[in-house]
């Protein structure tokens, strides 16, 4: 019989779960760290599913098979989700974020973890069901968002270069053409990165013209990576058409009026999926 | 009487204090969510602290007063890290990371979110005690570690760029002069980055002369902020006299044979602190 009490099994499960979303947990990795019959583990993930489903902490996953297990997958109720963002819209509208030249000050909200890593949970909700190999981003901005995506989907992050490092290896370069300012810009991803013929999901903390996406979009062809999605923290409303077709992002910035000192946000287009 | 039993309470108290390492909780978010007496959440989190220290899965600690509650530490045993950078050392000192011209491979280890976020707790455990306000580093390599550090902490991350955007408003530059290839480059923070005289502690990937941490703790001093430690992920054996004095590194590279294909790594001098 395990040393241990329902309830303290329980806590140790939650714990090492949640801490690897979508990490797959063999049962016999919890029977023998607990020293318990798989009944008893059985038991506690029922319990553990039940409450955070009352709740809308998430939801366990069980895979069966001689492979399988259970996993914890960062999933929540869309009014939860759709809280947060509208809490974020008003966080950004802020006046003392507009910054000369009609931009929006975000770095304090990306690179505060708490924050950013719910803004990762709700882009990993958006593309789990298409089980990406590999989430892709282009420095510098977009790394914790992207991140953290990749943290609730359990998969490893890409990260594009505007430079090509020496301390990387050979790499591909491609050059591309920034879809606001037209600037031509070069972007690179050393060979080693992934795996040719992997399936990637493009993330990204702010998209107008969407040039860089579509830049990740060709770099990711050098690679025979199938891109299946994109998503933005923030996209802007104008530019309407966009140099990718498609894409998903949490936040529309509708508008900056620097002289009226307004923001306008609105929730963006990932409630549609 | 709680509508929840105390396993179902204690899996949704762990999912909740563990996703925020270090924020505080006050007792009454917890009896709000749960529905239960003040009595019983006590007794549910004295229940998580005994079996998270009998697994070695970190603390809890409480504050007293007012403002008091309770947080969860992700501290282990120093044994649990010091097996986890064995295997890192392991892993990182495969022949085909080699990359011509001396260097070493080390995205794919960074840029994993599950190793990634156990570096973020092995440096946080080393610079914990000293409390700082932010954690402070350069673009690009160290921002996941960096990022992840900051989690474990519950502060914000602060990103060094090098160049200077317009999209982030007025910043502070400086120059640094790189140890290793003594070239001049520039390092900028935007203005809004940080509360001055703050207390930071600054996280890189990588250090061979330490130039680069050296530019951030000048750039620091433009901040009046107070440098309370560097921590790296892999520090180079030689040069034995660094640009800064004092770092913690979780990994030595004692040595790169390119002709043998061998690579050396030590564990670093993280344990000592």
């Amino acid at each position: 019989m395990s040393e241990y009490k329902k309830s303290e099994r329980v806590a140790a499960i939650v714990r090492m779960l949640t801490d690897s979303p979508n990490r797959l947990f063999n049962l016999s990795y919890f029977m023998e760290m607990l020293n318990a019959a798989k009944s008893s583990i059985s038991e506690d993930l029922d319990t553990i599913d039940n409450v955070f489903k009352n709740l809308g902490l998430g939801e366990l996953e069980t895979v069966t098979g001689a492979a399988g297990g259970i996993r914890y997958i960062p999933r929540k109720d869309k009014s939860k989700y759709r809280e947060f963002i509208d809490g974020l819209c008003i966080n950004l509208s802020k006046v003392e974020r507009i910054i000369p030249g009609g931009f929006l000050y975000t770095a304090d909200i990306l690179y505060t973890p708490s924050i950013c890593s719910e803004i990762g949970e709700v882009l990993a909700s958006c593309f789990a069901s298409k089980k990406p190999d590999y989430i892709v981003t282009v420095e510098t901005k977009g790394i914790p968002p992207a991140f953290m995506t990749a943290r609730a989907l359990g998969v490893p992050l890409v990260i594009c270069k505007h430079d090509n490092r020496v301390t990387e290896g050979s790499s591909v370069s491609i050059n591309y053409i920034s879809g606001s300012t037209k600037n031509i810009r070069t972007m690179s991803l050393s060979k080693r990165s992934m795996e040719p013929n992997s399936k990637v999901v493009i993330i990204d903390d702010f998209m107008k013209g969407g040039g860089t996406a579509r830049g990740m979009m060709n770099l990711m062809k050098e690679f025979n990576a199938e891109v299946l999605g994109i998503g933005v923290v923030i996209a802007t409303r104008e530019p309407k058409t966009k140099l990718v077709d498609d894409y998903v992002s949490l936040i529309e910035l509708v508008d900056i009026d620097e002289e009226k000192g307004t923001v306008e946000l609105k929730c963006g287009n990932w409630e549609r999926l």
